[in-house]
């Protein structure tokens, strides 16, 4: 088979912490983002150059929109669909955005045992219900959006003591921001209303949000064609987690492939995927980017 | 005037970190407890070797019950209940007992972004049902109970990660030691039902508990007598704060007298306690004094 686009089979760094190789890749590691602290306190560019490499070069390189004809990742499912309906093949609708909060719920600390029930102004009250409708909200709508309080410390956090501080971390994803909109929007005008019932206040703090990665439908298309001539079964599904496939669909065309993941589990040491759901995986891969490359 | 009754004034030490010097003068620091070491990793023996005092001797100091003819003690009230009321004296009808419980929820950690909503055994979301439980039903019965879910902590306690596991303290208090025991048996039934309806499961491990100290009727009958012979309006109340009272009451009639604190504010820099709340409570305290030692 003589191919008539250029071929490049990539494995990008540092997936888990930030996306980092593939960022590099589209020109996002500029000399700013080299030289921001970590949180461990030091510079990627410092880093770099300690193991001999040349940031300066790095924050320069850059392919630019239209630079690629496509690209296609292959990955397990971070999540338990396929395995459970027990269908091959998942093809990506997109990554998900994400936006996240820190919430800082403000009452008062006071003596658990003389303060009335009456006179309370227990932050964590106020936490607890908020947790519960963020759960609640996110459910009520038609999708496959999540929502998650993931983290949550409350202070001082003695037993005897009224909770006088909670703070929060609030993340919902989806594969449409105006949906992460509505529902934020139900998310604060219910907060509002706990504070206001509880005697408490609150601040929320938005973090940058992800922006959603839809994958390219004609690039899905390929995906579901393929997966067709070798007789798989295919459904589609959005992606929950970050991929470096939402840094490639800024240049070019974008699609993911899905395989089963044994019981949904990733990132844990029972992480398992069966070989036939690799081999299928490979083969989608493969006959995917000889129909890319033949034109779709 | 001439005392029927020797009179000891007393300044007991430690009542902060657990009525030590009351402890000690009713027989309850035996060896046992004074060898047995503290949060700090020393014992109570070995402090007070170190200061140059003799441990062996508090060891076997013992004062019997029926060795006194009355206790009486004076305090702020560490709630706001008699500053609210414009009331200056609060005759107090006990000290309330403790219960509390280490509980523990387990669920399943999990990635937020990749698990459905319908598949997560979210343990913060239960544990969020379970506090609010806990103040409701502390709530719904008449009388002055407190319940107080103090401290809670989530694992692993990341934004983008399902809560697998929530730590969390619970605490009533009462002057009815089987009140106490019909609310945690209501609680007990309804963290069950949220256990199952969450797919969870959570073990409660009981602390021991302080044993509610009822004041003596005659006590404070003489000191109601005290304070109307003053011309000072009283109301009585329990202490739901521990006092060293609670201990003298094992050996011997015992009452307690409270004057308003400003704001109900204790164990605060911003507690305050008005120079004639002062003088109200002192004269209080020295008719009660005296009709106790001439029989009532």
């Amino acid at each position: 088979y003589r191919n008539r686009h250029p071929l490049w089979v990539t494995l990008w760094c540092d997936e888990e912490s930030g996306l980092t190789g593939s960022s590099g890749f589209i020109g996002k590691l500029g000399p700013a983002e080299l030289a921001r602290t970590r949180p461990d306190g030091e510079a990627l560019g410092d880093k770099i150059r300690k193991i001999g490499g040349r940031p300066e070069a790095l924050a320069h390189y850059r392919h630019e929109p239209g630079s690629i004809a496509g690209y296609v990742e292959l990955h397990i499912e971070q999540g338990g669909t396929l395995d459970r309906e027990g269908i091959p093949i998942g093809i990506v609708e997109g990554i998900v955005g994400i936006r996240s909060w820190e919430v800082t719920i403000t009452g008062f600390a006071n003596h658990a045992g003389t303060t009335a029930m009456g006179e309370r102004k227990n932050a964590l009250l106020a936490a607890a219900e908020l947790t519960l409708a963020v759960d609640r909200i996110v459910r009520a709508k038609p999708g496959r959006q999540v929502g998650t309080v993931g983290r949550l410390q409350v202070k001082p956090g003695a037993q005897n003591v009224v909770p006088g501080e909670a703070v929060l971390s609030i993340e919902i994803r989806d594969l449409s921001m105006d949906k992460l909109e509505a529902i934020w929007r139900e998310i604060e005008a219910e907060g509002n209303a706990i504070m206001e019932r509880r005697g408490t206040t609150w601040k929320t703090g938005a973090r940058p949000p992800n922006v959603a990665a839809p994958a390219t439908d004609a690039v899905r298309a390929v995906i579901a064609k393929s997966a067709e001539s070798l007789g798989l079964r295919t459904r589609s599904l959005p992606s929950g987690a970050g991929h470096d496939a939402q840094n490639l669909a800024r240049i070019g065309p974008m699609g993911m492939i899905f395989v089963p993941s044994v019981g949904g589990i990733s990132h844990a040491p029972t992480e398992y995927t069966r070989p036939e759901a690799v081999s299928n995986g490979v083969n989608v891969l493969l006959q995917t980017i000889l129909r890319l490359d033949q034109g779709g």
